[in-house]
């Protein structure tokens, strides 16, 4: 029988989103993972090489999806108000995402190697805010980027600070995720929309 | 001479607070908090118990101080861009209140044993935004507690996620701190005002 590589790989990186998101880049260990995943540690290290790497592609895969699954459309088809519930969704069906990006500030000091590609990816965002913004239907008041970011963080501060969204707004079932989506839908609006 | 206990207390919670926000309530041991206060382990656990309750105590204390340093005023009489403006300040002088909330969200799983002392704390941030309400200042469409989350979300998502703020928006100076208070404080009016 063939040795399934990609399979492999899959199963070793389903392996290290969970630990690295349950555990962090300190935490999560190549052992662990390698033992979730069902193969030998060697393996992990030859297809991803050290934790640091392997911590890298988790992110990098994690960020690719959302992108992919919450792309930003022009907007100036798509209403901002949609775009940012879609984004909240997302984020509440994968809390592994924030939680990456919440340990990668945390234990990394901040400090990204694949600064550059990451960036792109930001990029992208801000482009689709500043073509809404020359074509009169976002507010100019707001530098594009800063109001990409602020949208995110619409979206993405309830999955940020769970505890504290908790405390403030209760329990996250489902009528209180509806109120959740509507309030960031109607808050994207608010921010953005120009008058 | 006299044991100088509150100095002694004090020192110890001025080490924990930084070494919880370095490296969160896992990575910290209460032997470095110990350490670094120049003071031996036993007297730690004599004043604050195990280190889960020195982190609970640390935490209390950040959030005391941040709440008596960005008191809601009647946002009858405060603009609630200037008050969302002050919050993100103080987030920027004090990196280690959003860390240490944040490892709070991460490590403990949302668990928070006070919650009940926390959940007032809230509260009086969402009053705030109800009185408002009612005096016509602050739109109506949004319920208050999300309101005052999202108020604070504008103003606290740069320390959340610094790496991703400065992959947007470049790195945090002089400058691009004042155009991210600029944008907070906007942000926060265009959310919040009552047309």
């Amino acid at each position: 029988m063939a040795w399934d590589t990609e399979g492999t790989k899959r199963k070793i990186l389903n392996a290290a989103v969970v630990q690295f998101a349950d555990l962090g880049p300190d935490g999560a260990t190549i052992e662990l993972v390698a033992k979730t995943a069902g193969v030998n540690k060697e393996r992990v290290y030859k297809y991803f090489g050290d934790k640091q790497s392997l911590f890298r592609t988790v992110l990098s895969e994690e960020l690719a999806k959302v992108a992919q699954a919450v792309a930003i459309e022009a907007l100036t088809v798509e209403d901002i108000g949609e775009y940012a519930g879609r984004a909240y969704d997302y984020h509440r069906e994968h809390p592994e995402l924030n939680r990456l990006l919440s340990w990668e500030g945390l234990v990394l000091n901040g400090k990204v190697p694949d600064e550059d590609v990451r960036r792109k990816f930001y990029i992208v965002k801000t482009q689709a805010i500043q073509d809404a913004q020359e074509a009169g239907i976002v507010t100019r008041d707001f530098d594009a980027d800063h109001l990409a970011f602020l949208i995110l963080g619409l979206a993405g501060w309830w999955a940020a600070l769970p505890q504290v969204a908790r405390m403030f707004a209760g329990t996250d079932d489902a009528r209180e995720h509806a109120r959740r989506r509507a309030s960031v839908v109607l808050a994207a609006r608010r921010l953005a929309l120009a008058p």
